[in-house]
């Protein structure tokens, strides 16, 4: 990350409560704009390319899933290095709509583009465009598109596609397309994963059935078949009849539409595309699969498949949306972020959400321990039937994760650092093998949903199992030294900027509550664990390993280290960094980052976030300040977890600034890297930022505690979390706050350290109690403080 | 390493004092024996392949500084990691002399082998070699070839071929071959890099002048020229007169000879062959370098070739030899190692010694820091003159070190962890660049080079420039606590099992004599310091370093941590390690490697040797059980480091099988990969575990002090060692020792604590204290303990 950017000119996109719109096309952003502008269900993504595919920043169509496998080069073998990685592919692009008139090709580059906008509804999920296009033979067009993924349907994907004629008649030619091997950006030195990379596509079968075309592809090493299947309704408000062609072969599907438009007429074309894919599936098998789901969307019509996606999101909105007040970039930027969160996972199910969702090949596609940390809890509480098919994803990755634990000599599972199927595809081990604490996050994840929503029959067919193999892997991993302390040694925690350290505080809590999380949970289906092997003289294992947990605290510094040692060590020399060496990683050496007090993000902060019962507020106000000084933010899931422990040691203003930074993150491209896809887990953290910061919600044993407290530009504050199946809203004022529980039989939180007991229909208010007298305001490295608030969101 | 092995029959080689010889010839063994038979003189190398090219296990010829440019693979970039790669490379092959009998190839595969003799002799550095062979067609024919490469003249190497008929009149034809491109052993996977390295010589120039025929090849990315030029004389005891012609092309050089030879006469070519490269010179000027020493040498013939070798010898034997009485095979391997080393360095001159010397290719043809760690300081008091010129390509070498340095944001030099030609290429920085002691290990063979012949022009030019350079880069390595102690943090030691440590008492304490040892050779030379920019705040800065250097110690345990809190890692669990699972780097990952107690090899026990002043008797005889218990050896750097520090604790037995494990480590191939070429820093190591082991001798700042003692099993041990120009001879018996001093004024040793003045001619004589009681004998890991002495030196 550079300094966090400054918007010279107020925000790019046209801010608006339920909708985000650009006018105008800037060339050097495009790749920026595509993947804000990007559609998806988390099953299909594709960015937000221009129709006629070009100019792009880069192309983007993809299935959740499929990815080609490549060797892994190294300098020097090590054992226990994967053999093979994985990156995410193009499946055949059928956005493709190009465009002539009178054999002119439209193109924004050409010509003169009078109006541009786009635009992208958070209620109904449509992206529009509209292009006010005059050809370079003079010939003035008015185009109007609307695209959607649908999250009814998992496998389509519509376009609505008109063309005005506006100032001749014109003959319009439109070619709508279905196109495999469009390449992806090189990010491999290696030639030969370069090769593979470059058309992983090789075609099995290409067929033209009634109007539908199909192609279907293999990936050459991973062996997926990938079957895009499309079909268009062509109408004219003009006398003259299109003339329709579709022809399709391996390399290309293609429906061709030609008509005369006298000026003021239009044609409009539905294109409705079917993705599938399978690793068993025969090529007629999945073929039909694709073009089954395009005639029953075709069959429903535009206009259904909008109305789908409205009552889809109305659900989504009625439990998630968050209301701010006075602050209008604030709720656009909120808006937009769970609209992404939402976007990238209702229809994953039973596979992975990637940490760029599907918006962008960035991080080869690979999902991390962040979905679990950051957005499967996000999930749980606003969306919690997306949540639970990615926690059965990660339960069916468990063989591959027990093979990985027992190549490295531990027991239970020890589940991959970044993956798309579920085997280890990190080619640098101190920063993924030892990063261990993944295991924990994702038995977090386990431990939060369950508590959250109750679910027994999850519980029992797949979170104990989790629960238990990671419990396993904790006590295999660490050992009790001789006064029977329990330490873990030589792993990596949060921060990338630290590794292979002893006893990192976030990993050894985040094991604790691991091991104790098991052991409730087999207590609670003892028949299940029994079959899992576990017995009596294991939960006592996991109970005592738990309480012999080593915390590190430095008795002199009154903090806790980050792990054992990390306060006795060098300071990073921040006042002799300039802002062009951020991000460190790009210009100074791992050995150096590593030994030095230096955080790339919050890693210390998110144990006081994440195990928040096992620090004093003295503790947590004297860790935040320490490592404030310390914390440079070159990772994106840094900003929300500091804004979350900002607010509760009462530096408000800077949580607003880091909250800020968070929620515009993606749409002022502060990282400059939005153009490889968002940052999902960065996104999701603004709800946490806003209900766990500003709203000062925490899940504690006794349910859910809140001390909200708004800072002064944020006149209001409402937001929902379902718990148990009930939507708990929060109406937060300056002085007040009203719990509302809009359904089911009641509940039971805490408001600061009193209960509060709710009914449905019978909402309680009660008053912010004054907030103490804060510290000074805890100072950044040099150059890395956030960017004011009333900056990032000035209009 | 495996379990070290033992020799149910006896050695494989024929055991006497100044030889070493084979007979038979076994096919399985042949990349071993090619090894252990190589020759070379530091600047051309040759492995022991026989003359007819095949069978054989791995074709070898070397030249020192001859390498190929290759990229470097990652699978995940890093900042300061190599781009590059450096691989030792075949240079045409001036071996090679095949022979037809009617026809018939000479093929030991083929036919009858009546009797097969190879013998290298440490007196005349001769490699001689007799077949007698019956041929599938039934001739019978005798050969014997002597080879050797010149210790007198750099660029040549010679081979005198002699064929007898024994049975029949025979028409022989002799093919006498330099041929460039035989391929190395695959050792990267990268295709890109096996495609570079399998025929990495494209052909520049082809020439026959006269009798003698040039081969100029340059390498592709390298970008390096090599020439190789040779000429033959041929003779023949019959009347038959041999029909002589010479051939060249880019593929191939060739001699061809025809004669017929009546039984019991026989046939001589005697083969000289040239080797020049350069990165600068012309073809032709290269050419004329290459055939102006066969010239040179061809006309001062064979006889002259063997009496210049075996004058170099006499003198080198003068001093170096070492005479063990009552121990055959010892007497034979210590003369065969010292053979080696001297043979490995003699001529490198201005470039590096490799780990293999010019023996294979193994570690790609690298050098490290066991160059100046373990062979540099043998070659001091042994060689000198070899000494000098390979600490000076070092300096040499500065320019990268510096910008390495100044890559990695440090000031001063830091030298490579494995190079060719002074340039980092090492893929992997935790055991490479963070193992920052190879600059301290540089800057002590300096030191000791410095002190122990008193070299002041050395200093001048370039000893004191390393000295400042190196002292420069722990400054900025490391630093200061609030207490003012200084650390160094995050740096891996010897101990390729750990890595990334802080506080490596090896390194601090190492860097803290390379701190005092640039303070004291500036004020030496205060001029040339001044030159380099040292001013008296920069000495004074490096004294405080030096005093205020962080040596850690477990007060409970009462040993030195190997670094900061290695006392308290989890143990190895070496009872359920089996032996197939050494070397453990090889089944177990480096994370789980790099947390626990388990050291492959000596690390503080090195540091116990290294700076002995540091430590007490008692800390020494603890720590030395302590590491026991810990030590692998999975190194073959080990062994004799294990040796010195159980003399000096007085486990007397167990030095004497540690001495024998590196005597034999080479001859009885006990790590199964000396067909990759010698282990040149062990066999160094067989000459330091004598003299510093059995010898008691350790450098001190008042001069050389001896504290001799024998095993049971020898009777007499005498060996000598090089002091500023004079050379004295330590003559060892059961009960007393005489100091002997061949030539120059006098010399003040110390005999145990009591100082003893030693005048040429006048031979002194005192008695071995009784040695106190020794504890018991510590133990090994399960399995790793050293087989007996008496195993290893059956007959």
């Amino acid at each position: 990350m550079t300094a966090p950017g400054t918007s010279p000119a107020g925000p790019r996109f046209e801010v608006a409560p339920w909708s985000i719109a650009l006018d105008g096309l800037d060339a050097s952003r495009l790749a920026h704009d595509e993947s804000v502008f990007g559609l998806s269900n988390g099953h299909v993504g594709w960015r937000g390319n221009l129709d006629e595919g070009e100019p792009r920043g880069v192309a983007g169509s993809y299935l959740n899933g499929v990815f080609e496998e490549h060797p892994m080069p190294y300098a020097e073998e090590g054992y226990g290095y994967p053999d093979s990685g994985q990156t995410v592919i193009n499946v055949q692009n059928g956005q493709l709509i190009r465009l002539l008139v009178d054999d002119e090709p439209f193109d924004v580059r050409t010509g003169e583009l009078v109006h541009h906008r786009r635009s992208l509804g958070f209620q109904d999920g449509v992206l529009h465009r509209e292009a006010d296009w005059i050809s370079p033979t003079h010939r003035r067009v008015r185009i109007e598109s609307a695209r959607l993924v649908s999250f009814s349907r998992r496998a389509v994907a519509a376009v609505r596609y008109r063309v005005h004629a506006v100032s001749h008649e014109v003959a319009i030619t439109i070619q709508s397309e279905a196109l495999p091997n469009e390449p992806l950006p090189i990010t491999h030195s290696d030639p030969r994963v370069q090769e593979l990379l470059t058309t992983p596509l090789v075609g099995l079968d290409s067929d033209v059935i009634g109007t539908t075309a199909t192609l279907v592809h293999r990936t050459r090493e991973s062996g997926l078949s990938v079957a895009v299947s499309m079909d268009h309704a062509v109408t004219t408000s003009g006398s003259a009849e299109p003339a329709v062609t579709t022809v399709a072969s391996p390399e290309l599907a293609r429906t061709t539409v030609r008509v005369v438009l006298a000026p003021g007429e239009h044609v409009e074309l539905i294109k409705v595309v079917g993705h599938e894919w399978s690793a068993t599936l025969s090529p007629s098998g999945l073929r039909d699969r694709a073009e089954a789901a395009v005639t029953d969307a075709g069959h429903a019509g535009w206009d259904e498949l909008v109305r789908e996606q409205r009552a889809r999101l109305d659900d989504y909105w009625a439990c998630a949306d968050v209301e701010v007040e006075g602050e209008p970039r604030l709720q656009q930027a909120v808006r937009y972020a769970l609209f992404q969160v939402f976007q990238a996972s209702v229809r994953a199910e039973l596979r992975s959400v990637p940490g760029k969702g599907l918006t962008g090949s960035g991080y080869e596609g690979h999902t991390f321990w962040d979905f679990e940390g950051f957005v499967l809890p996000v999930l749980t509480s606003t969306a919690p039937h997306a949540a639970e098919p990615a926690l059965r994803w990660r339960h069916s990755t468990l063989g591959h994760a027990r093979e990985r634990a027992q190549h490295l000599h531990l027991r239970g599972a020890a589940f991959p650092w970044r993956t798309i199927d579920g085997r280890e595809s990190s080619g640098y081990w101190p920063a993924s093998t030892a990063a261990f604490h993944v295991n924990a996050d994702i038995a977090g994840a386990v431990l939060h949903y369950v508590r959250a929503t109750g679910d027994q029959a999850f519980e029992r067919e797949a979170g104990l199992e989790m629960l238990v193999e990671t419990a396993r892997l904790w006590v295999s991993l660490g050992h009790a030294d001789s006064a029977g302390v329990f330490h873990i040694h030589g792993v990596t925690g949060p921060d990338e900027y630290s590794a292979i350290v002893d006893d990192n505080v976030y990993t050894n809590l985040m094991a604790q509550r691991n091991l104790r999380g098991a052991v409730a949970s087999a207590r609670r289906h003892p028949e299940v664990a029994g079959a899992l092997g576990v017995d009596e003289a294991e939960l006592d294992e996991w109970c005592r390993t738990a309480d012999a947990m080593c915390v590190p605290f430095d008795e002199a510094r009154g903090v806790h280290p980050q792990s054992a040692g990390f306060t006795e060590q060098e300071r990073w020399d921040f006042e002799s960094t300039s802002s062009e060496e951020y991000p460190l990683q790009e210009h100074f050496p791992y050995f150096d980052l590593y030994r030095k007090q230096v955080v790339k993000q919050a890693d210390l902060v998110l144990a006081l976030f994440f195990a928040h019962e096992a620090f004093t507020p003295e503790e947590k106000e004297r860790a935040f300040g320490y490592y404030e000084e310390l914390t440079v933010r070159d990772s994106s899931l840094s900003a929300a977890v500091q804004a979350i422990i900002a607010a509760e040691v009462g530096q408000l203003d800077l949580a607003y600034d880091y909250l800020a930074e968070a929620a515009t993150l993606d749409l002022d491209d502060l990282h400059e890297n939005t153009s490889d896809g968002l940052h999902i887990a960065a996104l999701a953290g603004v709800w946490t930022a806003i209900t766990a910061g500003l709203g000062g919600m925490r899940d504690t044993d006794d349910g859910l505690r809140f001390s909200p407290r708004l800072p002064d530009r944020v006149r209001g504050l409402n937001f929902g979390v379902r718990i148990h199946g009930q939507v708990l809203r929060v109406e937060v004022l300056p002085a007040t706050v009203t719990y509302v529980l809009k359904e089911g039989p009641s509940l039971t939180v805490r408001h600061f350290d009193a209960e509060v007991e709710l009914h449905a229909g019978h909402p309680v208010t009660r008053e912010i109690p004054r907030a103490r007298d804060r510290g000074a305001r805890p100072s950044q490295p040099r150059g890395r403080a956030p960017r004011d608030a009333s900056v990032a969101f000035a209009l």
